[in-house]
């Protein structure tokens, strides 16, 4: 019986380390500092030498060791492929063939970060009472993972869950991040709500938002909604309604049975899901409409936990 | 080697009854009547004496069957359970294991008719060369099959494919069957494309279409608009943008290799592919826009072919 686990967050930045029992219980995590030199080259070898060093202070064999688990900023075909980590400075690369053999001959299943951090929630975090789950995740984007019977669906070519560009707005001027105008992350994101709360301060003077000005940031809104601020809550009731439509759409589509909402806007709690349910419930249709919807709750162990989750 | 199956649609005025080798190839085909007398008890007894009366008259012995696969005009759960299908008459049932009991315990399986045919569509019609595809069936509703990897997508509650209620328009004022207003099946239906030609044709004197007046038929409001009738290509464009959005919803969170078109309404064509398809491509996220979409190619046989294909 395999022992160990771990589980790769690979981010352009630093790459979290998370080292587990194969049930999924987090012994260990630390970062080592990701090296985008020389195209990213020595991104995995320096993975390697982290893990080994680990193997060696706990006196692990690698016998005990069933797999690595990665995720990954960018698009991985079903085969272990990458086409291109812009983030790492990494071209086309069969990371789980290279990582494999760099690292012991180990399995290693490689992922999209967004879609492992989901797995990650539905399988130990927001979604761990579910089989079936979505996760949506609100940061300076809009992400999204669909897990289904504890796997990740991930698409013909990597784009399952990309729910950040539902064309959500025909009339919207702004130009979004991937060149359309209206999606959905244009609304939902905290860019998104910011870019509301300035609109609505354009055409209104009635709110504390104002005292904000251009500095205002998503969790300001939210803070201000709370406190019963009018125009914070006409920007709060904007964004939800936005989110809400959009997870009809994903309901009648995958039937998940609960939606986990995460990213940095997701700690306005409570507040924040009531928004969106709201909506979310009095659009869908009936068979669809009733799927939990919850926060996440691993915040950046997410990716860990679910790197680990592909090979457990 | 078991060398046969049987794929059995299930509607509520006939029964489709196909024989199959379990290569796909259908051997041949019939109907029976589906008999709702009494809460529809004699449909099952009816399906084994047909089935019976076929293998009889072929020589074939039952262990030359591995199972029966079965299409239902209602939800079913994972474990075979029907909930309620109205057109037949039935309450809660477990129709797999009853079937069975009755059917020298074959295997049966089985499935949502819609679900069904598009599984049928995937394996052997339009989407035979691709595995993961979605299907819409444009007929008196709007209808979708979700087929990931060569299987139903069923979804938590049997939602996954309700494509026909997403909620596409705020401004809808007339109720959908579903109690909501602005469902897709209100505008991408055979009834939603006259729906949208009545609201033309109130407002508007420039069109043929009104030599049809309150008769006129999807069909003929697609073959004006083929005959290049300025207000039919009106009514086709507003159609075809509906469902061209919904499909950049489905793309953005599945990312199916292909779309198959069927129903009543894709006997237009080509012409109706275009109409949607460009849309689609316009509003979906890149990585999620170059979906083949194509026409159904088994009509009223994809149930069969997808019943048979639950065990084949």
């Amino acid at each position: 019986m395999k022992k160990y686990c771990f589980g790769v967050d690979v981010g352009g930045t630093t790459v979290k380390i998370g080292f587990f029992n194969v049930d999924g219980t987090m012994l260990d995590k630390w970062e080592i500092v990701t090296n985008t030199d020389n195209g990213g080259e020595a991104i995995l070898g320096d993975i390697c030498k982290s893990l080994d060093d680990k193997l060696a202070k706990e006196t692990i064999q690698i016998d005990d060791v069933p797999g690595i688990g990665l995720g990954l900023p960018g698009p991985v075909l079903s085969d272990g492929t990458v086409l291109q980590c812009v983030n790492l400075g990494w071209g086309k690369l069969n990371v789980e063939e290279k990582l494999s053999s760099m690292f012991h001959g180990v399995t290693v299943k490689a992922g999209n970060d967004a879609n492992v951090a989901a797995l990650g929630e539905a399988w130990k975090g927001g979604g761990k009472d579910y089989d079936d789950v979505v996760m949506i995740t609100l940061g300076t984007g809009v992400g999204g993972g669909v897990i289904i019977g504890n796997n990740i669906l991930t698409g013909y070519n990597g784009g399952a869950g990309e729910i950040g560009h539902f064309h959500m707005n025909d009339e919207e001027t702004d130009v979004c991040g991937c060149g359309k105008k209206g999606c959905l992350e244009q609304y939902a994101s905290a860019t998104g709500v910011v870019r509301l709360a300035k609109r609505y301060m354009a055409d209104n003077d009635d709110t504390k938002m104002k005292e904000f000005g251009d500095n205002i940031t998503a969790k300001d809104v939210f803070d201000l909604a709370k406190e019963g601020d009018q125009g914070a809550n006409v920007v709060v009731k904007q964004m939800g309604t936005y989110l809400g439509r959009a997870m009809g759409f994903i309901a009648a589509t995958v039937n998940p049975q609960a939606f986990i909402i995460g990213g940095g806007v997701s700690k306005a709690g409570q507040f924040l899901i009531d928004a969106i349910t709201d909506t979310y419930r009095n659009v869908s249709f009936k068979a669809c409409s009733e799927a939990a919807v919850c926060l996440a709750e691993l915040g950046n162990d997410a990716g860990m936990y679910g790197a680990a989750a592909l090979v457990k």
